[in-house]
């Protein structure tokens, strides 16, 4: 399949490519890779997808929000949060619908379903993406849309000074978007990268 | 007790008001009520509090989003849905921290998990408020946050033109509010109005 790997330079993206030597995959990152994309900014996703043309499928292990006590949280934190991780993955899956042939997968997070504290935007933003994908696939079917739901990824808490021990690595997570792009039984659901 | 109901002069708010007879109720909403509010303006919630002064506890029957195919869904409508439902909503919790004694209940709704061809804003919107009152009420304790989910509403249906009895009746779906208010057991809990 020809595929788009959005965050392909990311922790997971970065993971998941050797996983996907059998297609071919064109990288698209705000930085690197093999195309430039800001999904902030819905020109710079439609300016992707005029480039690129049609594809089989898209995969996105890209955005992040605002991680801040709940009372530290501005609006601007809110905003950029939306903007970020929710509506950029939104956006390719708005802007992509009629050149994705088979399926987009995208990413929420476990904070979706089980929060910490700090976690009130990125919780939002996580549970509103896992909506939207189950809406959206009932109008793209047959192209399905699904999301994948990792744990904290053993890479990220080394980034954060915390105890690696505590996540699952970013070699397991890749695997949990392998069964969201090849089962072509999934549509409208969450996966959480635990169960693969 | 001393409740903000917001949104009290929409279909689930004032069939809301009468189960609330025993306690001190402000009326807020756009128009009428006894308190004006637009909840997608932060700036008239935070005036509404420095009005009113400190509560026990906050209700919000309020807000609304864009119901449109996803092909017709703009990129307006995913921002004015957002910016009411959601952060309105959103914005009601994080303005009344520390004015609020006892609890926050929020609207949601059964498209939040139960999609509908049409629904993706709204469903994003909802699911995404039930993903930020999981985490708020982490952090607010002992101040309780909760959110129901009506499913359709009786009223609502018959204005659109379609059948009633699809739906369940306003003054149901309003009981469901009063076990958010007053079972202190609650929090962080999605309270699906089919349950009461």
């Amino acid at each position: 399949m020809k595929i788009i790997l959005v965050g392909a330079t990311g922790t997971i993206g970065s993971a998941l490519l050797p996983l996907l030597a059998d297609h071919e995959v064109i990288r698209a990152s705000r930085k690197g890779g093999d195309i430039s994309v800001d999904i902030t900014d819905p020109a710079s996703i439609k300016a992707m997808y005029d480039q690129i043309g049609s594809v089989d499928a898209v995969i996105s292990a890209a955005g992040g929000g605002a991680w801040k006590p709940l009372s530290e949280l501005t609006d601007a934190d809110f905003d950029l949060s939306y903007r970020y991780k929710l509506m950029g993955q939104v956006n390719l899956v708005r802007f992509g619908a009629g050149r994705v042939a088979k399926s987009f997968t995208l990413t929420s997070g476990v904070l979706a379903q089980d929060p910490m504290r700090g976690s009130a935007a990125i919780s939002m933003i996580n549970a509103g993406l896992e909506g939207f994908a189950r809406a959206a696939a009932l109008e793209l079917a047959p192209v399905r849309v699904n999301v994948v739901s990792p744990p904290w990824v053993s890479e990220t808490l080394a980034e954060m000074g915390q105890d690696p021990s505590g996540g699952m690595p970013a070699a397991d997570v890749a695997r949990s978007y392998l069964a969201a792009l090849n089962d072509g039984s999934r549509s409208g659901q969450v996966l959480s990268s635990t169960e693969f």
